[in-house]
């Protein structure tokens, strides 16, 4: 009777969104498990975890319904990066970032460039002891995907052990911009191989680096364009609140893919959007869409996180892995060896043209956080088994890459800090009266650098802060904050406790 | 050279989600013009603006395309819809909403199956001079449909034009409760039709009945089993605060998506989360996290809205249209009469119960406000060609019907309000000693009732409230809210401005 009852029904198709919410709650399950397990959470770090755990349901899928699972690159690409990357755009210290700059671009660039040469040479001076025959292009190729030192797996362990604010800007920004050189290095690889060893000619090396300077600079652009166009729109979208922070996450995902629909770097279009837009939206937006903003951005990417590192796990035990251990094995040793001696050279280089300069006891550190993680596991993923045909075995070492410096170095970094006494973060927020002094001293250096002739740094920081002031910022901005007003802001912006105390204070002094 | 360049490059597949949130972003923006345009907004509602947008996109789309659009039914019931209905449970006035109940059910129930007869009725009646031929059967599946009062159009024009809480509340209840009884019903017509009028027999009848009841107690009844689960991971969250505004926006959805898989009402299902979660969930989250729940959700709910009735406006333009003159003009004729003789007769009945009667003016402005809105169009659109051939001629009325009571009666409302002077919305929060007041008066109540032995709704009020408090609380919520406390939070949670000028003034005294 019951079915009939049923029958009169009708089915809708409601079994996708029904997996995938079902999936999404179990992981974020799973997340808070962890947390409430001190004895685990303090020791490993939470990618470690999140990668066990798809370890344990790959095993079972694997056993049960002898199913093979695997991340599709476009869920990767489209949906779980970019929230990523416009989170480490948007939450990147933007003055600690470009007083770093020329640093940060020495590693990321040359530093990377260099890691492929190395690990790339390596793998194929021992090219005849493998099982399988690798040609010149295809070693290149795979050297470039497995040098991307990972942003959400360094990100991930970084955060957890709070070290010095110049430590991380270094590796976390070296993370985020060495994805677009790998990813372009990546795709010219890809062309050079589609054309054949034998007809690359010495102007195809040429292309590939005009390609990777349109491809930078073309993904910055569109970034800029989409700042501008996120400001306006926040500042026009002030009679209707309520669509606010769906504009501040739309419109940098539409720079994204934008920028990847026309070939250019999505990924520095989305954190250009996210870091240059932070100023703009946080006077546009009123206080309740701006928290909404923050926080959700904060949501979506630890659920982002979570799904990549998960399903990194499960893949462990996919049928199509194909071992060949020599290969894997030089592969593990080149990735560690040449990302110390990448670091430790490029610090050497930067470290005579900086002023504080960067220690051995950080270097080491940066070396040892040169994790591997999703975008490796991304980018082997997409390789075409008819141009690469040992695209499985590249895979299998691929996720051993991962799963080794995750595990190994996620899981020793932190006791690693703590032995060596590595300088931990020193409190974020200034006080009132240190910010007042540290603009007192930005303008004196300046009046010292137009007396003196000379047009250092601290020129040029002020001739944008005008420029942004004076014309910028009157488009884009609803009311604009000058140094006045965020100071004004900064203390009125106080929590509610602590504005009682200070409240009380003033009254009794 | 530069196709070379772009040759090297590998391609994504991102038309999907640039499309979509192109699409997106041009629907804000839309609403973001309206909203700069005063004249035209104070006199149109938005959603009669946003079915003119879709007219126009449509007759372009269709003009220079030649493409047919229309909404896909999964789209709109398991993607749009569940957000709209969660929003509405959650936002909707707990204590308004409790003690209008009964009311609210004797409209919802009573008076949904009271049109249907009668709009059913009336259209059979004149069966013979239509062009198209239809059977009983299917005239009661459409009269089915087009009964079903839309929240989303009420609510949109109903919060436009603030009118007084009992008939908010008696309104707003009635559309989202009577979704139920259409759907339920539409589907136990659909399995009627698939038997064929020949084969019903009067078990049938009570099948749909007992069927009914099934749908709507299960419905809520996982709703129950989802509000418990909500507040048990939210309050196991505090350790991972960042994944909370995920729990509080998936749970309710997959309560929706499990009673749509096993056939109950997902839309009873959500509704009665999204009530009965609020206190929960709100002792559980950090102030950022509720924030950000709230927020987001009036984000994604007016998004949704917007998408709905622009696909309205943009189906107008649709080639499958197939017009009956006579048959249309006697369904919106039927509509709007049936509607009103419905309310004033329900009214009559409930008032004959009530302590506060709902007077006349309230019962115009209820039974004007009956609009018709997405949920009919996403039913029609789900009807089976095989099984209903005239669903072309059924889509073409409903549009009709919809566009009519949007436009003429939407527009007409907020002039009509003003020139009968029925009383608008009361100030929303009340006073600190306005409520001590209130809640000393119910106790008194309670006890006036203890002592002369009956028990009554205080009674019942009271016992519910101490059971919730003693067992139910505790085990839900982090830190259980007293009546105290809450006023202590109502109190604290004032917004730094008024909190400063409390402050100041009592020190003053």
């Amino acid at each position: 009777m019951v079915q009939k009852l049923f029958d009169m029904l009708e089915w809708h198709n409601v079994h996708t969104p029904l997996f995938l919410s079902t999936w999404l709650l179990a992981i974020i399950l799973c997340k808070i498990f962890f947390h409430h397990n001190h004895k685990i959470a303090s020791k490993f770090p939470e990618s470690a975890l999140l990668i066990v755990l798809g370890l344990i349901v790959g095993f079972i899928v694997d056993q049960i319904w002898l199913l093979d699972v695997y991340m599709h690159p476009d869920l990767f690409f489209l949906y779980l990066l970019p929230p990523i990357a416009l989170d480490a755009g948007y939450f990147l210290p933007n003055s600690a970032f470009f007083s770093n700059f020329w640093t940060i671009i020495l590693y990321a660039v040359a530093g990377t460039i260099f890691n492929i040469l190395t690990i790339g040479g390596t793998i194929w001076m021992f090219e005849s002891w493998y099982d399988h025959h690798l040609g010149i292009l295809d070693i290149m190729l795979f050297s470039t995907l497995i040098s991307a030192v990972d942003p959400v797996a360094v990100l991930s362990v970084f955060e957890e052990i709070h070290v010095n604010q110049l430590l991380y800007i270094c590796v976390f920004g070296e993370s985020l911009l060495n994805d677009a050189v790998t990813i372009v290095l990546y795709h010219s690889f890809i062309g050079m191989v589609k054309i054949g060893p034998a007809n690359i000619m010495i102007t195809d090396f040429l292309m590939a680096f005009l390609s990777f300077l349109m491809v930078s600079m073309g993904g910055v652009l569109i970034g800029l364009v989409f700042v501008c166009i996120t400001a306006i729109m926040t500042k026009l979208s002030v009679v209707v609140p309520v669509v606010q922070p769906l504009l501040c996450l739309v419109l940098p995902f539409l720079s994204y893919l934008i920028a990847e629909s026309v070939h250019l770097s999505g990924i520095l279009a989305i954190v250009t959007c996210g870091l240059l837009m932070k100023p703009y939206i946080a006077g546009n937006l009123n206080e309740q869409s701006l928290t909404t903003v923050r926080y959700f951005l904060k949501t979506i990417t630890s659920s982002s996180e979570a799904i990549i590192f998960v399903f990194l796990g499960m893949s462990t035990f996919s049928k199509r892995h194909i071992w060949d251990i020599l290969f894997t094995t030089i592969t593990v040793i080149a990735c560690i060896l040449w990302r110390f001696v990448g670091v430790y050279l490029f610090t050497w280089i930067a470290n005579k043209k900086r002023v504080s300069k960067i220690g051995y006891l950080d270097q080491f550190i940066m070396g040892y956080g040169g994790l591997r993680g999703a975008i490796c596991y991304g980018l082997v993923m997409t390789l075409d088994e008819k141009i690469i045909p040992t695209k499985d075995m590249l895979v299998t070492t691929t996720v051993v890459v991962i799963v080794i410096t995750v595990f190994v170095q996620g899981t020793t970094i932190k006791p690693l800090v703590k032995l060596l006494g590595v300088k931990t973060q020193e409190p974020a927020a200034k006080s009132l009266a240190q910010q007042i002094v540290d603009h007192s001293r930005d303008d004196m250096m300046t009046g010292i650098e137009a007396i003196v002739g000379i047009r250092g740094s601290n020129y040029w920081r002020h001739s944008i802060t005008e420029f942004n002031n004076k014309y910028i910022q009157p488009v884009l901005m609803r009311k604009p904050r000058t140094r006045g007003r965020k100071l004004l802001e900064q203390y009125t912006t106080l929590t509610g406790e602590e504005q009682k105390r200070k409240l009380l204070q003033s009254f009794r002094v």
